[in-house]
Parts: C-alpha cells; structure tokens; sequence
C-alpha cells in the first residue's frame, strides 16, 4: 500500500509502498477515506514532538483520520467489515489513572498514531490497535469527518470544559479563525447562550466567522481591539476568552479582555510562555486551563452533530500523492479549513 | 477614641484621637478586641493599593478584626450588645453578580475596611456598615479570633477550590509557610486525604509546619526542592501547589512540580508575573486560579472550625500604641504567625 | 390604592382600598405594571402555605410582579424614580447561609411577597423592602415580564442545573407544557444540544410545544407514551426529565423513562409523594432534585433573554378588578400560558 | 481445582472440582487469597439478578475477590507472577458511553464476575478477562483486601459524591453499621470535616461505630431518634443521609433528617420503593442519588488507603469448603464485619 511517510526530520515526507498491516486480537485494519493535515504534523516533522511523544521513525504521519471498517481481529466486537468509523486518535494504556478516568488523550504514556511509534493515516490502510478506538459513523462519508477527529473536537472539549460558567449576558472572545476556530464559534452557539466574539486578521476570515455564526466580529486590520472589546461588552470584560493561537499577542489581548472570575482556555500552541499578571489574577480570580484534544466520547458527541447535521465543515481536498502540495499550502497559510488527504 | 491612621503614603501610621461613629439604620458599632496586621497593610501604605481601590485619606487601616457588639442601628436584627463577632471585611455592594453569587469580597465596588474609604480595625472601635457582615463567634475571644478573618479565611477558600481534586494518592504543594500557611496545612489535613508537602526556608518553619501536620518538609537551606518533590511523589508530580507567596522562584517551582491535569492556585502578591510555559500547560491540560480572601459562609465555616476547637494559631499580641513596632517586627520577617494589635 | 387581598381562607379575593406604602431606608416603592397569576395563588387561597410560611391575613395576593420606580427610601442606590423593574419574589433575610449562598428563596426565614406577611404584586403598588430585590428591566414593558419572575424563572433555575448533563445525542423529557413548561422547551434549546421531547395533552398543547421548538411532541390522547419515548431514544431513555406537574402518573412516566444515570428534576406541587423503585434507582444510579423558583442572578439572565428578544412569552390580560375571573379561569384549565393582572 | 458453584436456584452452594481456566491474549489467572461473601451474593442465589444481570448457570459465585497473579495471556503488560492484586469487579464491555466515562460497573452490557456468566472468586482460581481489571495491591495480603473491592469500595464512593457538600459544621447520618457502614464512617473522616451521626441497632454496633469514629451514635433500641438527631443538629437537619439499608424505616428517618438543599445517598437494597414527599422535596431542594459500587480509580484509591495504614477493616474468615456456614451466618445477621473465604 501507499503511505506517506517521515524518514528523517527537517525532510519532507516520502510516498513509500509499504506492506498492508495484518489485524489481530482486538485490533482492526481501516481503509483511510481521508486524513486531515494538520499543524501538529508540520512541527512533527521539523523533530519537535521528540520530547514529548516516544517517536521511532520511519513513521507515517497522520493522527486525524477516517474510513471503512477493512478487517478485524478475532477479538473484535460489535463491527462489521464496511463499517464507516472516525478514529479515535488519542490512543492510551487503558489502564492509567487518567486513561481509567475516560482521558485517554491524557495517558501517562500515549501512544498517537503519526506522532509517536504508531503509524498514522497519510496511507491507504491504517492499522488501529483496539476497536475501542473507533467511533461509528453510519451516514456519513470518512472523508468528510476526518477533520471531526482533531479540528472538530479539539475546541469541542474545550468548549465543554466552560460552557457551565455561560448565561444569557455572558461574552466569549475567540481569537484564531482556522480549522479549530470555525468550529469553536459553532459549539458555543449550539451549547450555550453567550455571544460570541471573534478577531480575525481579514476580511475573508471576518466572512467565514460571520458564516458560522460569530456574533460580533473584530478585523485587527481595521478596527481597535481594546476598545471594540469595551464598547461590546460594556467594558465589563468576557466571561471566557479561548485562544486558539497562543502567540504572545493574542494571549495578551485574553487575558487583559478577562472580566471577573473570568476563564482563559489555552488549545494553541504557537507561542512560548503565557504571562500571567499576579495582582490581577489574584484580585480578579482569575482561571487559565490548558486543554488538549478530546476524549472518546467528546468524539462521539462531535460525530453525532455531523450526523445531526447541525455543524458545518470547511474542507480542501488533495490526493495521497500531493501531501507535499498541501503541506506547503497549509503551512504558507493558504488553507481555509482544513487540508484531507484521499488515498 | 484612639485610631491609628494613615495620612500620607509612604508615611508611618499615626495614632489619633477621632470620635466614635454613630450606629443607624443596619450598621452596627463593634468594640475591637483584637486587629490582624497584614502584609497588604504594608503595601496599602506605600500606596500600592490606590489603582485597585478607591481610598480617601486619612483612613484607620486594619481589615482583619474581631470584637463585641456595642450599639446597633434600629433594623440591625439578631445581634445583641456585648456578642462577641468576627468581622467579615470582604464589604460589597450587595446587589452586583458577584455580590449576589455569594462572593462579596469580590464585589464590581469594593468598600473594604481599612483598605478603601471606610475605617478599618486599627482602632478602639468600628463601624460596619451593615450586621450581614457579622458572623458570630460565640466562646471564643475575638483578640485570638481576629486573624481568622483573613489569614485564616485566605487559605481556606483556597483549600475549598481544590479539595474535591484531592485523593488518598494525591500530593499537595504548599509554598510559604507563615500566617496563612501554617493554617493550609491544617486546612488540607481536616477536609482532605491527600499528603501535604510544605517548602520552608529554615528550621523554625519546618518545626512550625511539622506542628501544623505536614507529612513531608523540604527546607530549602539544606535539600535539593527538585529532587526532594520527584522523590516523595514517585516523579509524578503534585495534584496541587498553592502558592502563598508568588515570588518569581515560588512560582516556578509551583508550576514545575504540577503532575499532569495538576492545578495552582495563586494566593501570594510578592511576583509580578506567573510565567506558565504553553506547551507543558496544554499537553498536560494544567489549571491555574487566583483565589481571593473569603466570603462570608467560607469565614462562619473558619470559626466553627475554631469552635471546635480543630485548628491553632500562632499569634504574637501589640498594644496599639505599639502598631509601629508590630509593622516594623512584619516588615523585617520576624512574626512567628501572626500580629495582634489590642486597642 | 386598589388591592386584591385575602381576608379568609375559602373565600375569594376582595377589591380593598387601602393607603399607598411608604418607601423609606433601603425599601422601594414601585407602581404595579402587571402581576401574573399562579397555580400557587389558588393554593395560596385555599390556606395550604401556612405550614410553610408565616402567613397573617388579610394580605394582598401576588409574587409575580413588576413595575415601574415610583418612590425610594434614603440608602436606595442604583435607581431612578421611573425605572422599569422586574421584582425578584425571594425576599429572604439575608444572613443566612442559603442567602448568603446567593440563594435567597431558599432562605431559613423567607418572606416572600404575597404568601407571607408581605403585600404581593394584586396591587396599584407594592412595597419592595430592598432595592436589592429589584432587576432593571431597561426597554421592556412590565405588564409583559412580569411572568417571568416566577414563570419564566423556574423552569430557567430547573434547566441549569443539568444543562451541564446535556450533550448533542442527550435526549431531555417534559411533561406539563403551560406557562412553566413552555420556557422550559426555550431554554433547553438555548443552553444545550439536546434534543427536546414533551409529552401534552391535546392538540392545542401540542400547538405550543411545537411553536417552542420541542424536537418530538407526544400526545397523550393519541400516543403510546412508553413506546414513542423508546421509540425515539432507541430505548435508551432520556438524560434528563424535568417534571413541572409532579403528579402521580407524570412522574410514573419520568422516572420510567430514565437512562442510565439519568436524572429527574421535580418543579411541579400536584402530586403528594414521588415513588422511586430502589433496585432500579441505585443500578443506575438515578438522581432527583427538587428545583425552587430562582436565585436574584438567575432572574437578572432571564430578563436578559428577554432584552435580546430570544424568548417567547404568551399572556391573558385581566384589569385588576377582574382578578376574580383570570382565578377562575385559570382554575379551569382555561389559560393558555399565563394571566396576568393590570391595575 | 476447586470452586463453590450455584447449580440451581434457591439450592445451596455446591463445591465442585472443576479445570483451572487458561489465561490468554489480555486476560489474566489470578490464584485466589480472599474472597468476601455479601448479601448480593444470597440475593443472587435464590434468583433475584436474573431480571438485571443475564445469568448462567451453573456459576462460581463470588464478586469480591483478591490475590497473586498467577498465569497472564501474552498481551498483558505491567504485572509478573505472584504480584499482589485487589480484582475490580465491575466488568464491563469498555466502549459503551459509561465505561468510556470511567464508569465501568455502570457497564450498559455488564458482565461481572459470579453475578452473570463469568465464573467468580469462590475458588482457588479466577480468569480475569483483562489485566485492566487488576489493581496492583503491593505490601497488602490478598485475604485481607478482598472485601475493599466492594464493601470497601461501595460506600467510597458514596461518600466521594457528597465531600464537596461538607463543611466543618456539617452533619452527615449513616444508617447501617455493617460491613459497608464502618468503612463509610472512615471515609467521611478522612475526606471531609463534617460530624458523623450513626444510626445503629445494638450495643455492639454502637461500640463498632464508635472505634470507626463516629462522632454521634444513636441507639435506636434505647434514644428517640428523631429527637436526638434534632438536639445534634440544632433542629436544622443534616447535609447528607447515607442509607446502606434502604429499608421502609431507615429511608423515611433519612429523608426526614435532611436539611434544606440536603441529599441523600442510596447505597443499600432492602427495601423496594423510596417514597419522597413532593412539596417538602421541592421547597427544600431535597436531592437523591442512587450510588453503585465503585470504579476502578476509585478502588485504586482505597487500596491506597490501606496501603497508608489509613483504614482498619473487620473480616471473619471462613475456608472454602465452609462456604456453607459463612452464607448461613451471614444471613442469621452474626458477621460482624465481612465473611471472607480462603481457598
């Protein structure tokens, strides 16, 4: 089979033919329907999740993927070969505390497909070590949820995470209106009755914005972001700022945009350090909580909205072969949405 | 009466002669039995406290007190003259979000005593504006009562915040052991199963933090901080660091010690700015909150501890007159727990 | 001043006229703009509140009021003669821990308006003791909100407590769709994903539910209630029943449709006892709670939902001197949605 | 080897030699040190789990089990032979929305051990289907940590629910001073500061509470219940009723005693209907939980917990041959504590 593969970091990715893994006991091999492309993926490659994950290359790359149920191991239960599945891509131990607590993303000794020792879904099969992490998707097509299992649930669980501190008069700050960010202004409105404010770099990330539902927009290139955020919120601040960049700008226009007891939510992953002013933090009682991904059943919930047709993706499809074209549109900044690769 | 005043920052208190407040409408005048000096009273006089509250000179400083009902205006209902009463000084609005979501002391206006434009309790008598801000402390003398109301009050909102994350397996970190640290340690042990690590500087505050129930003392004259944690929590890090001080060393030692989904909790104002590294926070989805003081139902809570006789304190007593020494004995670090002005 | 009061239990209400409250301290007097008329009046009437509240007759009828500011005591703050306001019918004394929870009509000693001691809303004027009972209802009309002081509130308190519970496959049960149950539907769709099924009983009933927005309408005059709640849950029962009638067989219906986990929330009076089948409760681990009216902040969301036009309301307007016929009809089942009285 | 089996039910336990089952692929064969005997196990053999649990007989009864690993499949990691293990007895299918939660014994397909169609722990051997079921109990002898994996666990996580309800002057009352009640007195002394109230039959129950650290015990064959819990409680009620006996009688004294927005724990199984007065319930926020057995983190907790040296327990142990005369103890009410077989 064809896989696109990493065999040195600081490289680009090689289409290799590799041989079609074998499943056994309780794993099951997938035929990929599509692999999302994601940022995670171009820092894997330039060696940075070495510290982080046990990486052993060669490895295919891919952690965001979809497909059909191809062949079972004799453990297996309730699929069948044809199956539409999302795949869960957070794999753990199954038996650490936070893996026992329904966090497997969290495992104390994860095991990501594409990121780690496990192959991921830049390829036409993608062998899944427990039926256990895969999510049913009857109805829809894999290459359309791909990007449900990283971009789409991402945000969800962070959304999640706050959405029991939202009330009718509360206000929530996004900044970042990519892959993740679309999404975001989605769950907010669908889980909460808050109003959404978004700040985008332009006028093409101000439409999609408008597009999912934002409902006060703030264009950097235009307008001024401190005091368009008072003049929205009555200079009371918002309830929940959710950075889905985490530059050093866009941190500092969270925080300070914090009203009371205000929450900061960290997904992105771009800058170095968050600064945290202590007398503020401290008077104000202020929160910041990271979050990372999402669990299973997050994922589940996430499919059941596709299925649900309550949410609305942006995706730009490239064959297989052109994973080079669109890594380097992906990281030129030219995708709007997000990248799936089809096998 | 006698009232120890502050007329000019950065200037010492003086000790004045003004006339006793009158008591009307739902304001009661409390007989001070005995005064808390805080390190904030320190800071309020070097004007620190001017960009976050709205203060008028001259003022009676003092927001820590606890004394005996002596008049009551005429809808002040359920107090009687000669109660013995703690002084909730948390003063609110009483109509904002905060305010009717039970957390005064975080109140959109704050009217704290001895902090903003109302006296405080360095002084033979207060006035509190209304009896809601009394809470009752029959059997117990307010002069050893008086530091319950902030340095007894602060660690324990802060110990509440966290103690439904806190296991029989779970470690906790606590920086800063003095007034309010010597009552965290009580605190944790009487509303939670976990193991409590406390960082002292010297052989008096590892005793004082042996006494108070620590399970394990790391001095940071003699051992490896690093080392020392990695060993007693099997490098897994701690479920929880409060830090009471939030110096720049403090905090990163807080913040290094956290195990994954580990949670701080800012209490100290030393540091400027808590510096939390992105990627760490994310990957292992770590929480940081600032707690402030207590509300009123946390600090009855705190005296019914005392009622039932739970908790010590380590007070040294100063007669008013002698407030200068007393802040002076504050400022140099030689208060072994706490300092009590006696009017 | 016109007031429709109760001088004994049995009899219906008398038009008295009686002299204009005075306003003084922190009370308020506001000029009645209309005052809805609940199930809990006719209750009220027939002397089933005096085991619960400290009633004295004759008293003027009415909890569910607003209005505009008419005349302000000396220490009221934050308000203008003229103001439109929605009264928060809690009244509790303020000190206690439930009050000083920020759940003050759930107060050791209420003192609700109406039902107690206190003149209600049946009124040209009602005597408010505290500004701080007051909710500004800026660009609404007072004969239109005042349902939602009651009404309007306690289904919003009942839906959050398990908004939290509710995610996009959660189903949620409610039975009783009149005044209460028609806000429930709107908040459920508000503040969840859930999908919102309602059990009615006639056509007309099912008319509302629909134009509310519930996903699926049983009726019980033409469906097999247990066999469409299978039916559409795939007989896995709901997340969540929110009982607001509370009578013997709707809470047969609720407890029976339970999932896993699920839990029951109890607004309605009309039954006497809830039975809940032991094995079957601890298994799977149900959980029921009773839900009361609503908190101050939960009022001040509600009058914000209406501020931004997201909900809707649907009222009978009765003069003051028909309060006799809106009783009557609403008796006999006659309402649709809720009577409110304008003097 | 031999195993105690139920051939038919409402017959007694036959001990038969059976063949020792084979370990492979994740599961495990643990040699038997304990195995505690409960009431569930007498319920189940005169018939009463075949509506909840799909059942076959014959079956090796026992649910309750700990020992030495003693075979594995060649896909476990993380154990060796002869490691010490407490056996999490909630067996479930692992991808359901429940133990995808971490809540495996609410399983929506449950398949434990000597309650459905896997063998249990009255035996000299258990296959275990997966070594996640295993917690590793080093330092502790197996005979003596068996009944921690449910009358240990049971009420762990009863009172895991309610901790964050408990302040210092808080009351929690225990009805049902058994095998699970003792360990509950302990587990809210550890966790919580609230005062404890027992309720209990004898003398020498009461003595048992007594060493378990309750800080109230009411004798129900000498004191007036309800009069002594409202001279304890000051006529306010308590914070928490747990019940561990769900009778008629316990049930109505444990909801009679709560206090406004109190709850109750449902735990045991005697009785078949709780029957919650509605105007009460409501007015009162009145909440109720059913409570199942325990997850796997929290048994990690309590072995902890014995490990710590923190908990004491009570067995009484009988050997497997007399597996008869520990059941007929057991149901003549002579445990003291818990029954445990040694093979």
């Amino acid at each position: 089979m064809k896989a696109a593969r990493l065999h040195q970091y600081g490289k680009p990715l090689q289409v290799d033919e590799i041989n079609i893994p074998k499943a056994k006991g309780e794993s099951v091999l997938v035929r990929v329907g599509g692999a999302g492309v994601c940022h995670s993926d171009l820092h894997f490659m330039k060696g940075e999740w070495q510290k982080i994950l046990d990486v052993k290359l060669p490895l295919t790359v891919g952690h965001e993927t979809a497909g059909h149920v191809e062949e079972m191991g004799e453990l297996v239960q309730g699929f069948s070969k044809g199956d539409p599945v999302a795949i869960f891509g957070g794999w753990g131990c199954g038996i650490c505390q936070n893996c026992k607590d329904g966090q497997e993303q969290l495992c104390n000794s994860p095991r990501w497909p594409g990121l780690s020792r496990y192959d991921g879904g830049y390829s036409e099969y993608i062998l899944v070590p427990s039926y256990r992490f895969l999510v049913k998707a009857q109805g829809l097509n894999p290459k359309d949820i791909a990007p449900l299992t990283d971009a789409g649930l991402t945000p969800y669980r962070a959304v999640k995470k706050v959405r029991n501190l939202l009330n009718p008069d509360s206000f929530v700050l996004i900044t970042g209106i990519g892959g993740l960010g679309s999404y975001a202004i989605q769950y907010f409105k669908l889980l909460s009755p808050a109003s959404v404010i978004t700040i985008v770099r332009n006028k093409k990330k101000a439409n999609l914005a408008k597009e999912m539902g934002a409902d006060h927009i703030i264009n950097t290139s235009e307008d001024d972001v401190t005091r368009q955020i008072n003049e929205i919120t009555n200079s009371n601040g918002v309830d929940v700022a959710l950075d889905i960049v985490c530059a050093k700008d866009t941190l500092s226009t969270s925080v300070n945009s914090l009203k009371k007891r205000g929450t900061l939510i960290l997904v992105g992953l771009m800058g170095r350090t968050l600064e945290m002013p202590i007398m503020q933090s401290v008077m104000n009682e202020y929160n910041v909580s990271g979050s990372l991904w999402g669990n299973y059943n997050e994922l589940n919930e996430v499919i059941s909205l596709a299925r649900l047709g309550k949410i609305k993706s942006s995706n730009e499809f490239f064959s297989l072969k052109d994973v080079g074209k669109a890594m380097e549109k992906l990281e030129s900044g030219n995708i709007a949405g997000r990248a799936v690769l089809i096998p």
